[in-house]
C-alpha cells in the first residue's frame, strides 16, 4: 500500500534557475509524512503534545534525479522502507507527470522516550499502522 | 468573489512555541496567491518564462491576530482589495476553523515592464480577471 | 543607537528571477531582530526557556523597495521605532552597499503572559535596554 | 584544509520542540557551501550569471546525531569529501560547543553544461581550488 499526496511547486521552493531547491526537497518529503502519519491515524501534532515519544530523524538519504519546475504538479508517494525494533524508514518518492521518480528521499526515524532519552520499540499500535505500507 | 485555498500548518512551518512562525504567513500567503493566479488563468511560471512582465510585491502589511498551531487546517481567503493604474492589493485571510480570522495579510502588486524596469500600466486581460475577484 | 548585522544572500532566499523571495525578508528580520535582543541581553532562547513572557509579533508593515540579488552582502540595522506600555516596534532597515534602503521591515511585538495569555507591560529591564535605541 | 563557518541557530530553524527542524540543516550546508565556493573564490552567483555550468546536488546523505538547540552557536566545517572526474563531494560537520558532530551533511555534485545538460569535468580551475579541501 502506498500513500500519496499532491502539491504545486511554488516560488518559495525554487532557486535562481527557477528548478526546485534541494532543501526544499526535505520540507516537501516532511510535510508529506506528516500528512502520512495523520491518514494512519498517528498525527504528529498530538504525539508531540502528549510529550511521551519523540521520533526524531536521524539519517537521511536522497537523490535528486531531474530538475523539477516551478509550477509543476508533484506528486508524492510514501511507502515504508524498513521496521526494525525501535526505528522505521520512510521512503518518498517524487514525481511530476510521469512513471519516473524526479527525488527520492529516504528517512530514518527513531523512537524515543521523551523522559530518559532512550531508544524504545516502536510501540505496537503505530507498527500495525506502518505494516500494511511496507515496501515489498 | 473569493478565492479559497487549504493547507495543513506543518512543523516546518511552526516555532519553538508550536505556533505558526510569522515569516511562514508569507510563505503561505504566497502559495495561495500563485494558486489564485493560476485559478483565473494568469499562472506566475508561465508569466515569469515569458520574460516581458515582472509583478513585483513593494508593500506589506499584516496582522497576526491569534496563533494557529502545529496541525491546524488552515483556509485561505482571497479577495483583490484594491485595483490601480499600474497595481494591485492582494488581500489574504487565514482562518482555522472559525469566522473570525487568525491572520491577515495585504499585499501590493505592482506591473514593471522586464526591459525597461519601468512601471506599466496592469494589462487588461489581467485587469479583467482581477475585477470579479474586488472586495467591497 | 542601532543596532547592525550582515548576511550574504545565498540561494535558499532567491527566487526564480534571482532576487530576493519577500518571505525571506522576514526570516532575515527576525534573525536580525534574535540577533539585537541577544545583543542587549534579552535573548529569546532564554525568555522562551523560562516561558513566563511571550512576545508574539502582531502586526507586520514592510516595505520592498529594490532588488536584492543572489550574493549581495546585506546589512541590516535596527531600531526601535516605538515603545508603548506593553508592545515595541522594531524597525529594520536592508541595504546593499550603498545609503539608500532596499527594503524595511517594521514588526509591532506584544508583551504576554504566559500563563493568562494576557497583555502585560514591557519588563522594567528590558523597557531600559531598548530605550537606547529608540529613533529619533 | 577546512573551511569554517559560524551562525546562531534561529527561531526560524527550529520546531514545536525547540530544535532545529532536519530540513533546515540542508538550507545551512547550503549557506556554508556558498561561502565556501565564494571563499575559494569560484562564487556561486557568478557561476550562475555566466550560465555555462551548472553544478547540480544528485545526491544526499546526512546524519542528525544530537539535537542543536535553539540560539546554539553552531560551527560548520567544510572539506571535500572526493572529487571525481565530473563531481565531486562536500563534506560538511555541524558542532555546537564540543568535538562532536552534533549533525553531518554529504551532498554530491556534479558538472553540467548548461546547454547542452551533459555532464562535463570539473573545471581545471575549480580542482585546483578544490584540492587542498581534499579530506584525508
Amino acid at each position: 500500500m502506498k500513500y500519496t499526496s499532491e502539491f504545486t511547486l511554488g516560488l518559495s521552493s525554487v532557486d535562481a534557475a527557477g528548478v526546485l531547491f534541494y532543501p526544499e526537497l526535505f520540507r516537501h518529503a516532511h510535510d508529506a509524512y506528516e500528512g502520512f502519519m495523520q491518514h494512519i491515524d498517528w498525527a504528529l501534532p498530538e504525539v508531540l503534545a502528549k510529550g511521551e515519544l519523540l521520533i526524531p530523524i536521524v539519517h537521511i538519504d536522497a537523490d535528486y534525479l531531474r530538475p523539477l519546475h516551478h509550477g509543476a504538479r508533484v506528486t508524492v508517494e510514501i511507502v515504508v522502507g524498513g521496521l526494525g525494533d525501535s526505528s522505521f524508514t520512510i521512503d518518498c518518492d517524487f514525481s511530476a507527470g510521469g512513471d519516473t521518480p524526479c527525488a527520492r528521499v529516504r528517512s530514518v526515524h527513531v523512537c524515543i522516550d521523551a523522559a530518559s532519552h532512550s531508544t524504545v520499540p516502536v510501540p505496537a499500535a503505530l507498527r500495525e499502522r506502518l505494516e500494511p505500507y511496507i515496501s515489498h
